[in-house]
C-alpha cells in the first residue's frame, strides 16, 4: 500500500478524512507505524493524490487532515480482454491490470473457460474492486478500471465486439501465430489474452475476422498473470 | 506442467523413463488424465525436448519410452540482480524467471532487505530448484537457471560485481531516474532491481559507478513479482 485510497464516504468534509476500516487503519498503524502528526501518500478514488497528515489514531480509527493536489497517473493505452482465468489467477491479474494503469477489462467466456469459474465469489463486484483496490494502491494510481463480464463467446463476439473495439489497434496474444508481438506501442490498442490452454482456432478466427492480428511472445507458454505484465510492458502500456 | 521435466535418475536406460514421485504422476494421471498410450511433452533438465510415450501406469508409477529431438527455447540475453524478496514473493519471482528464460539470477542483500529473510527455509536449493522446475514445466524449457547468493552488498559490488557483469550492458531499474526504460534490447545485459522499498542512494550510486544506467518504468511503483515480467517484456527479454 503505497497510496491509501480514500472514498467520498471516508471524508466528513473537503479535507478531514476518518478511516475506521480495518484494513486500512492496521496498515497504518501496523506497517506503516504512524503516529500523529506523520504525513502519508493519499488519493481519492477516481480522483487526485496527495497527503493526508494524521491527525488522530485511536481505538481502531484514524483521522487525517488531507490535501489532494496532483493528478494520479496517466492511464494505460491498452484495454484488455481476458479469457476468465480461474479464480485465484484472477485475483493476481486484476491486480497487475490495475497496477499498470489498465482502464477497461472485459473477461470472456471461451471453450476452454471451465463455465464453474462464473459462479466464484471472486466474481461478486466487491471482491473485484477489492482487488483492484490493492493494485492502484500498489502503483499510487486512484483510478478504478472498469470491469466486464461477457458470459457467451458468440453474442460478445458478433454484437458487442466491434463497436467496443471500434478503430483501436487489435492484437490477440497466440502462442502459434507468425507474427512477433510489436514494442512499443503508442496508440490506443485491445488486446485479447485467452484463457488457460488458450482460445480454439475457430474463436481465434473469430477475433481475426474482426480485425484483430495474433501476435506471439516466442515458444514459451506463460501463465497469465505473467503474461499480462510481460505483454504490456512490451507494448509499453504506462 | 506444459512440460514434464526429467532427470538422469529417472532413466533405466537412454530411453526409458520411471517416474515415481508423486508429484509428477499425479500430474499425469489426474490433469493429463493420461493413459497408456499416449503421448507427452517432455524434456530432460538441460537438455532436449521431446514426446513421452506412456507404456505403464500403475500404482503411483508412470513408465515411459521417449525421444529427446528437439533444443529447448533459446536462452534469455539477460542476467538478473535482485534484492532478495520476502520469501512468497520469491517463489513466484524464482518461478517467472524461470519461465521467461533468464539463466543466471543473483539474490542480493541491500538495506532494504531484512536479515531474516536469509535465512528462509526457501532458500534451500532444493526448494529453489523446485520453484525453477515449476517455470521451466510452464515454459516448455529444460535449461535450469543459476541462482547464487550476495549476502552481504558491498563485498559483492567491489569484489565481485564488475567481474561478473564484464562488458554486458548494465540497467538498474529505479522509479526515480529521469532515463526511460529502453524496449528490445538485443546485447548481453545485466539487469538489477532493487527490493521492495528500493535501493537507498548509496546503493544505486554503487551500482552507477560500475556502469550501471538508472531506467524508470514511469510513476507507478510495481510489486517485484510484476515488475520482472514487466521488464523483461520490455527489453525483449525471450
Amino acid at each position: 500500500m503505497n497510496l491509501i485510497l480514500l472514498f467520498p464516504q471516508d471524508f466528513s468534509n473537503s479535507s478531514q478524512v476518518l478511516l475506521a476500516d480495518p484494513r486500512r487503519v492496521e496498515h497504518i498503524t501496523r506497517i506503516h507505524k504512524a503516529v500523529a502528526g506523520d504525513s502519508l501518500k493519499v488519493g481519492l478514488a477516481n480522483g487526485d493524490v496527495g497527503r493526508g497528515v494524521i491527525t488522530q489514531i485511536s481505538a481502531g480509527q484514524v483521522s487525517m487532515r488531507v490535501e489532494l493536489d496532483t493528478p494520479p497517473p496517466e492511464a494505460s493505452n491498452i484495454r484488455v480482454i481476458l479469457g476468465l482465468p480461474r479464480p485465484p489467477m484472477l485475483k493476481r491479474s486484476l491486480q497487475n491490470l490495475a497496477a499498470l494503469g489498465v482502464k477497461d477489462i472485459v473477461l470472456l467466456q471461451s471453450a476452454r473457460v471451465e463455465k464453474s469459474y462464473w459462479q466464484s465469489p471472486q466474481l461478486t463486484a466487491a471482491k473485484i474492486q477489492h482487488e483492484l483496490v490493492l493494485g492502484l494502491e500498489q502503483s499510487c494510481d486512484t483510478q478504478l478500471p472498469q470491469v466486464r463480464f461477457a458470459k457467451r463467446f458468440r453474442p460478445f463476439m458478433e454484437d458487442e465486439l466491434n463497436t467496443y473495439a471500434g478503430t483501436d489497434d487489435k492484437l490477440i496474444a497466440h502462442p502459434y501465430s507468425q507474427t512477433s508481438c510489436p514494442y512499443n506501442q503508442k496508440d490506443p490498442l485491445v488486446l485479447a489474452i485467452g484463457p488457460e490452454g488458450g482460445f480454439l482456432d475457430k474463436e481465434l478466427d473469430s477475433f481475426c475476422d474482426r480485425g484483430f492480428v495474433g501476435v506471439t511472445l516466442g515458444s514459451r507458454i506463460l501463465r497469465v498473470e505473467t503474461a499480462l505484465p510481460y505483454l504490456l510492458g512490451r507494448l509499453g502500456a504506462t
